[in-house]
């Protein structure tokens, strides 16, 4: 015997989590079809040589790898062995992963079953991804991902249609959200005025700090990378766009940017979907172009999106971006994506602290026969069965115990009506119809429970 | 650049099979909570300790292990690195591994989270499952398994109400299933009044084969087990029950069964859930006592189940049963259980053999709007976003191009309807709609449009 656990980073959801997790996936999915993104699934374990490498250093350190079969150690260098050498060993006992994110097995999906696809692909995807990250506060080791990309097209109207995606989602959930837009060619032009396209990066990961640590260290972060002060004086407008409407910003780039083609093109870019998604008019969220806004990833290559909600106080719930050359990894050359992901443990706790998950009690029980002996339960079970078909979630209580048992039950899982079928009840051929609400009890006919009910 | 590929035994799932695979699943969910189960989720690894010696030797060595992080190898002996002991060194380097079936991370869940749970507890589970199993025909390394089980009854209305679910999936799938039924008391009965208690193992594992192999080879591999001439002749009847109706098995099994306690207990469960069952009317499904079933997994105690479809070779599309121990192993005794599961991929393999999958082209996109300018297609986009409202599926082609290569588009994607809307269009505030199905060409309005599409 043992004292059950999980492992650090895991989590057991029980039925109150997963009802509401499923509420956010569900509706997440109808809107996915509805903007014609198409469900694909790839296997939880990809061949190693898939994964590694993807993802950085750090990457390759939180990939979860499999035992290989068997005698697993039979190829392995004596020397290796002998030396205790983790690392060159790894590659000889395991040939497996964890998927690590959605991103790099699509582009594996895309290439290798490119003949069975039609271009542009869109495609969702909603499974866990696995990463041996430290866990801690809203941070996990298996977690899911919710994307859609498409993959083939590189029209901005797909840009278009991700914002308004984005939009429909959390009007839909009621969250009021920002969409942040900016476009990496925007910041490659300003690297290239400033005369710092070696230092793209670095330049990048620092302004994307903006907002947590504010101009002074940000400026500082860039001297300590060598950026010298000169360019740091010719990025300076970039500190001081915040408050302005979009027409002026999109003016203050073009004077920063007009002898850059790369920016000019990124500000065009930006303009064409800001015009057109306004035009279409959004729902409930706000669009801020904001010309800080990097994103970790070094793979995007035009525009990038993150979305926060209003009115709490964690890291992005959203975001996602145009990747120019994703798939050339695994030999396809040529194809452009764009994409969007959905943080759902984020959106979860954002939805939990707001009070904004509406009643799911419809997705749970809605009544419960009780039982007072066999004959009075096949009956039941007659009326439990037509309720069913008619779409309404009913049981009957298992066990001939005492009525207090029965209706304890009820009440501990939120049961809303509680029917009660005795001898009287089965000769007068009625019920006793127990609202657990309001307390109240009324003798009813089945016709009248389903229409109660419905 | 690495040709891709996937690990054998996994699969990838484009839009067409999950679509396929979505409405199965999402059938069987709806029948779930019907019939009062909730959903939970476990983590896909659970600490080795949870899962070895749950599965038998061979269980244990189907397992996948995941490597620690960091220097896994530090702890290790040097002794054993030298001798390659592959098996005494799993352990120092794995502790964690992916979950084999459903069953016993529930048996964890359950206990772990006991004081959190309303008992008799109901909880349906889908998720993927690994095993490092020989790939073949029909038989994966990862796969899912739907499962729904209650624990805390022993009340054998659950029997009842696990064959009414059965009943209820397979007939909304379309699908003539029979349902076997037997009991692990009967079983043992058996065992009892032919003196071979000792070897009840051998006996039902022979006997399960009666089937695919014969009477005459179940008998042999009985005696080469060990068992006497005498008790196979008292077991004699058993292979000449097939033909007969419910009530003559039930009098030839009292006949048989008449000293031995436990089976005359076996003989009234099953009795009392046919009963049951048949008062209460199947909708599709026919209920076969079949007294030479006996489900592999040793951990059932009761009525067991298996489900096969009519009119297709394959083996069990479900199966189940009563287990009254399973909790025990954790630490949480007398907690008595019952559970069915739904074999998704040969339920989606018989589907597609008889031709059951329904249209699920709504699932799709439905309507394509096509692109031929800016203008055209900024009202396009008002017109997708107010069909998307309306509920139904729409696109607008990314591209200005020609419109040959836009219709081939919506053809390979079976898109059945596609809205043109040129120049004129624009000035007369109407669309064309063209029907790629008939191949039919009318100009409507788009009040039209969204009367044609619902």
């Amino acid at each position: 015997m043992q004292k059950p656990s999980i492992p650090k980073g895991t989590r057991d959801f029980t039925p109150t989590i997963m009802i509401r997790r499923n509420y956010i996936i569900d509706l997440i999915k109808t809107e996915f079809k509805h903007f014609g993104f198409a469900p694909i699934e790839t296997p939880s374990m990809e061949n190693s040589s898939t994964l590694i490498g993807k993802y950085g250093e750090e990457g390759d350190r939180l990939i979860f790898k499999i035992v290989n079969s068997g005698d697993y150690l039979k190829k392995v260098d004596e020397n290796l062995l002998v030396q205790r050498d983790s690392t060159q060993i790894l590659p000889k006992i395991s040939e497996k992963a964890l998927r690590y994110d959605l991103t790099v097995p699509f582009a594996r999906f895309v290439v290798q079953n490119q003949n069975d696809l039609v271009f542009p692909f869109k495609r969702y995807q909603i499974q866990p991804v696995w990463r041996a990250d430290r866990p801690q506060k809203g941070r996990f080791r298996e977690f899911y991902q919710c994307d859609a990309d498409v993959v083939g097209s590189d029209s901005l109207y797909q840009e278009v249609e991700l914002i308004q995606l984005y939009d429909t989602v959390f009007s839909k959930l009621g969250l009021d959200v920002t969409i942040q837009i900016n476009n990496r060619k925007i910041l490659a032009g300003l690297a290239e005025v400033a005369k710092i396209e070696e230092q793209l990066i670095d330049f990048t990961v620092a302004l994307d700090k903006l907002d947590k640590i504010g101009e002074s260290s940000v400026k500082e972060e860039m001297k300590s990378k060598g950026i010298s002060e000169e360019a740091i004086t010719v990025l300076n407008p970039l500190f001081h766009f915040e408050g302005d409407d979009f027409a002026t910003k999109i003016e203050k780039l073009k004077a920063m940017l007009n002898t850059s083609s790369i920016g000019m093109e990124g500000i065009e870019e930006v303009a064409f979907v800001y015009k057109t998604v306004f035009s279409l008019g959004l729902d409930r969220a706000k669009v801020n172009l904001n010309v800080t806004l990097a994103r970790g990833l070094n793979y995007y290559t035009g525009c990038i999106f993150e979305v926060s909600a209003d009115k709490v106080e964690m890291g992005s719930i959203g975001g996602g971006g145009r990747y120019d050359d994703l798939t050339s990894i695994f030999g396809l050359k040529n194809i452009s994506g764009v994409g969007i992901s959905f943080g759902l443990d984020r959106i979860y706790l954002a939805l939990e602290e707001l009070n904004l998950f509406p009643d799911l009690s419809t997705d749970s029980v809605q009544v419960l026969f009780t039982h007072f002996g066999k004959e009075e339960a096949l009956l039941s079970l007659h009326y439990v069965k037509k309720l069913r078909k008619a779409g309404i979630n009913a049981e009957l209580y298992p066990e001939d115990v005492k009525i207090k048992k029965q209706l304890v039950y009820a009440n501990k899982k939120n049961i809303p009506y509680v029917v009660m079928l005795g001898v009287e009840e089965l000769k007068e051929n009625t019920l006793v119809l127990k609202n657990m609400i309001e307390g109240s009890q009324t003798k009813i006919s089945f016709q009248d429970l389903i229409q109660e009910l419905n």
